[in-house]
């Protein structure tokens, strides 16, 4: 084992065996191929990070043959640096030249194919130029699936993300809340979290009283008052993967209706990870999660779909959402985060990373879900 | 006047005007509309920033009637509170709903529209699908100078990036350079041009010695040794607004040919920037700094086009370089920047943002550009 602060590397082979299982993915798909553009489809594939430019960069990925990167020739030195560059082959293209010409070679003229949903659309518009048989249809909607399933590094790397942000609930309790701003705990949280090791900090909502009946609030400039209930979601990324947890909070003792909604979500955010097991279908964790906030006469009040996958970015397929008809398969890993928000008044949520094991499902975030009581 | 610290706000009056040049210029050019990302074209447009993601938002401009701007329901209090809300109306989509069928009522369904380059591709396969008889052009290739033109206000903000970028030389000179590595110099710059009011540094290109003859090199390793010529590119966004300037400076006495060849591109450079003037084709400044570096027999060691433009971006139409016959129309602001690269030796750029004028042009940058000699 290597400890959560040095990560075991990916390999050329990792990435290989990514590509090779998307590529199958697509031939399934009835797909003519893949085209991955710079982003989180292209950082899991191949290790590879430029910035998605007017430059035209793209992996092409057609099954039964070898991947293929398309690269502007200058930054053809970075690509061939990439972890996944030895699974792949390089093709540059200079200023000047015509990158889609480049790129069409490499396609089959009349097939369809699916496109990183961030690719670029004057790069679409390229290709559907220089091939007008082809035709097009983006990643998310041809191949949800396709980042869904981790593998052993990757899980690592999720566990790690989930203990840094266990860390940071467990210094914010001690922090003072009572007269003090939101944006003041969202920006402990923000310097918690890289102080825990992570590189970027992708959302930090304090709701408190009022504000956390708004499940999109972020944070504002409402101080915090003795008797608030506070909803913390927090996360960002860590060695390339993601973190979110979410805990909610209250200044000095609840009141009983507080304790009450309070322990409801979290019979139901239990009931939701409960149900977590290979075969079953996305949106039986939404029904399971729902179905106690609903027994007890709040099912107006949950007004969001119950989790969303998690890996190289902090929101990705699959999502726990009534009509999400896939089934679980070990691996996958996404947020069960189910709550109650009560209008003018106040909110709960309580959100755990969970990974589908062989037989179940196994919590990345184990910190206590009691409503902690903070100053 | 402001001082260059408080720079006079936009109004929603700016915003309008630049939302109709738009339509007017799409109109002209035969299109039924543009269809604007987040991103810098609807920052430039309406001075609204939202993050580019999979949900969909978008500025309708159809020529002759109002701007709509399409927005995801839980964005639509940050959009009400963009500067150029005022001059636009608001169609608010909710998650669920299909924004591309609220978006294609906006439109001629048999027409031809612009679309940013950055769009996501997910959001013009959603809107092909949903009016298969539109047809779409990336804004760069249909609208190229779309964005090219500035205002008085928007040049306001350029002279400011373009002093604070001229302070940061000011204040390199005096570091030391000798058995310093390039990336301390390059931290140096950041961290200047960021106490100068920059908000985000864009690149900080060191190249010493051998390194300063690629011109795509940004700082590495190296230690830096008397007797190197050391090229320095930087800039950023300062106010939302971009600043870019070169100078090349020599660690102790400079030899004899390396004076020269700074002669040179500094001949050059001028040459450049004396021949910008309404009317002028971008081609020209081109070839005005180009014939110089062929005269003295350098032609074949000038690998890269004279300049391109600034604006809320630091690399954007209109580009300076052979075949562009676009005229220079007062208020484009562009850089000149000329060099020389003798590969395995040393390189030497010199780089001014110019602003078109009435009867000429005008230097937005104003260090001295002579030959430094550095410790």
């Amino acid at each position: 084992m290597s400890s959560p602060n040095q990560p075991v590397p990916f390999t050329a082979d990792d990435y290989r065996a990514r590509m090779t299982r998307a590529a199958e993915s697509a031939a399934e798909a009835g797909l003519a191929g893949v085209l991955v553009a710079p982003g989180p489809d292209l950082v899991h594939l191949t290790g590879y990070r430029p910035v998605n430019t007017e430059r035209l960069t793209v992996l092409v990925l057609t099954p039964g043959q070898d991947p293929v990167l398309v690269v502007p020739t200058l930054e053809a030195p970075d690509a061939e640096k990439a972890v996944g560059a030895p699974a792949l082959t390089l093709r540059d293209w200079t200023d000047g030249k015509d990158p889609y010409t480049v790129t069409a070679s490499l396609l089959d003229g009349r097939g369809r194919f699916a496109v990183s949903d961030n690719a670029w659309a004057m790069h679409l518009l390229g290709l559907q130029r220089t091939l007008p048989d082809t035709s097009y249809v983006s990643l998310t909607e041809a191949l949800p699936m396709l980042r869904a399933v981790k593998d052993a590094a990757e899980l690592e790397r999720l566990a790690a993300a989930g203990a840094a942000a266990d860390a940071t609930y467990g210094e914010i309790l001690k922090v003072r809340f009572a007269g003090r701003k939101e944006t003041d705990i969202a920006a402990d949280l923000a310097d918690l979290l890289k102080r825990f090791g992570h590189s970027q900090v992708d959302f930090t909502v304090v709701g408190s009283g009022p504000n956390g009946a708004n499940p999109h609030h972020e944070a504002g400039d409402r101080t915090i008052e003795q008797g608030d209930m506070v909803v913390l979601d927090f996360g960002g990324l860590k060695h390339g993967y993601g973190s979110d947890t979410s805990r909610t909070v209250h200044v000095g003792e609840p009141t009983a209706e507080e304790q009450r909604v309070h322990d409801i979500v979290r019979e139901a955010q239990e009931a939701g990870c409960n149900a977590v097991r290979p075969g079953v279908a996305c949106q039986e964790i939404d029904r399971a999660a729902r179905a106690v906030i609903t027994e007890f006469g709040y099912g107006e009040r949950f007004i969001h779909r119950t989790g969303h996958g998690i890996g190289v970015t902090t929101h990705e397929p699959p999502y726990m959402i009534e009509g999400e008809e896939q089934p679980l398969v070990p691996g996958m890993c996404f947020s069960v985060e189910p709550g109650i928000y009560l209008p003018g008044r106040f909110g709960v949520r309580i959100e755990d990373i969970v990974t589908v094991t062989e037989d179940g499902g196994r919590r990345l975030n184990s910190t206590a879900r009691e409503l902690a009581i903070v100053e």
